[in-house]
């Protein structure tokens, strides 16, 4: 169980309705599917879930605990709103769904619903120890299957093997699972940022762009990396240098106090006098925790200063229609003074 | 592409927002994992989608395409909302959030936004041919899957090798993944409708229950099984074949045109029979396909009437505290004289 950091008064809420599944898992240690919380001014709290995790939330989940028999988690918050004469309650507006508004205002005995949005999110973005262990021991399970995974890939192998066979092996490291659909893609689809893996075989001498992350203790990792079949032709190499040079001058950029934008801006200008800028068609990272997307974006235009303890990823890349592209990304720890780069894959174009 | 059955007169509307993912790839064909649709009166249609998406969506999407270079979708499909002069518009309420609402409702040109519900979904309940092959398929995936990893299984594996071994054969076998978190448990911890596998090994003389499904092309299956290591003592026989007296009878009730209540009806009242109706804690099956769970719920007051070419899951279980449970599941296929069961996988309890 986490306090939560709501400033009742400056909001003006006597509540605050937290269903984001994520947030609640923050703030109650709930693992389980279906949970809702709501953190009252005084200090009371209130979980609610369905029988199905009874006995698990009472082994997980500090406090008042209301297993609802039947019917929608939202009609006993409803109810216990409306019970204890809650005037104004803030929601988080981002996850409640319009009809779920609509049957809260409907069934809350009149009280004033009040839109919020990321606070439990800001709270989230800088991690405690315990977080950071669990990011820690997610980056290592992924790095593992990894470094098994690599040199078992060979020509002829699909990408759906190579995915399929990473998946497998971050399970039998601990993860619940992929963070992600793993990425597999080869030769020109490489130039799909997002491509999902095909039955299409991996050939000699083609690129491979690996995307991969578990969730492990509900805690995710991200890591990208490059690996060539056979000798590695010449314009290859330039584009992959550019990105290495562009990933390590953003690694150098992180430090507290500095300006997410400015790290998405080092790796900008690095692919500029590269003259790849206009082909780096994303942002160069994002935050990663109970989520794999969350704040900050390491972005053009997000002035969130970067604090000790945020985990972020650090990704640029390059994409080239028809022809293929490059990224390589780890996931780092801001500290105070710089950033721990926690992924221990090297990051030399692996050529098999 | 599908045709939307939209009834804009009676809803009195002059488009309709699709924002659920599931309704979005229904319509459109849109595999990705960020698009949005507006279906309008007139027959126009307007896709919407980010720059990672350009080259699938024209290969994959008819009709007009719309690349959104930066910001929310949202503001998108609102600014065409208000070029287009539409006035009253339809949207999904339990598929957009409060904030999405606010945003859509400030920046469409003052059209009238109405909520709407299960439009895309009633038109999803009845498969058509394609959809069919495509379940079929994820079927025999997941059940290739369980045959492989069944003779796998022995005394000292753990749970979760167990899991990620099947999700791993599903894979290779052409899923794209499990299509929930495969559940393996054993011994009193199959009491727990929605165990999660943990690193408890299995033992000798233990029952186990595996629930698995794939998703393939998009499309569900799901199944559960139940294994014993050893031979299976008298009371667990006799939990098993009451179950499996039930789901027989609700697979023997399932045809067109008959209420899912009374489906669900045929297999709590096997298990009254046998003393075991309050130990059966859930719904008797559900609707899959583009999700794992749709409507219509096999369940106590769901008057839905099946029709031919529906696919749903039967599923009867009954959970004994701190004892064990026993679960059985096929999914299976309505058709106007009663129903073709998919799952080919035996129903015997297996013996190890």
């Amino acid at each position: 169980m986490r306090e939560a950091q709501v400033d009742f008064a400056a909001l003006k809420i006597d509540a605050l309705l937290v269903s984001a599944p994520a947030n609640v898992r923050y703030l109650s240690g709930f693992t389980g599917s279906n949970g809702m919380l709501l953190v009252e001014r005084g200090g009371e709290r209130v979980f609610f879930t369905d029988p199905r995790y009874t006995l698990q939330s009472r082994s997980e989940v500090a406090g008042r605990i209301r297993v609802v028999p039947r019917g929608p988690l939202l009609a006993a918050a409803a109810a216990w709103i409306a019970r204890r004469k809650l005037r104004r309650v803030g929601f988080e507006a981002g996850h409640l769904s319009c009809s779920s508004y609509v049957f809260l205002d409907e069934n809350c005995g009149g009280a004033r619903l009040l839109r919020t949005a990321g606070i439990v999110e800001q709270q989230r973005m800088v991690k405690d120890p315990d977080e950071i262990g669990k990011i820690r021991a997610s980056v290592a399970t992924c790095s593992a299957a990894f470094r098994r995974v690599q040199g078992w890939i060979r020509a002829g192998r699909t990408e759906s093997e190579i995915a399929a066979e990473l998946d497998y092996r971050m399970r039998r490291e601990g993860a619940e699972g992929p963070a992600f659909e793993t990425i597999v893609a080869s030769r020109e689809r490489t130039a799909l940022p997002h491509a999902r893996p095909t039955s299409r075989t991996v050939g000699h001498n083609e690129l491979v762009l690996i995307d991969v992350g578990s969730f492990q203790d509900g805690y995710a990792s991200d890591m990208t990396r490059m690996l060539h079949l056979g000798r590695v032709p010449q314009p290859v190499r330039k584009l992959y240098d550019a990105v290495l040079e562009a990933q390590l001058a953003a690694i150098g950029a992180v430090r507290e106090g500095v300006p997410a934008e400015n790290v998405d801006r080092a790796a900008r200008n690095v692919l500029k006098r590269h003259g790849l800028d206009r082909q780096f068609t994303h942002s160069t990272g994002h935050g990663l925790g109970l989520e794999i997307h969350e704040p900050p974006r390491i972005g053009r235009k997000d002035k969130t200063r970067l604090r000790a303890g945020m985990t972020i990823t650090i990704e640029p890349g390059v994409y080239i229609e028809n022809l293929g592209g490059v990224r390589i990304e780890d996931t780092v720890l801001v500290t105070s003074t710089g950033c721990e780069v926690l992924t221990p894959t090297p990051k030399e174009l692996v050529t098999l």
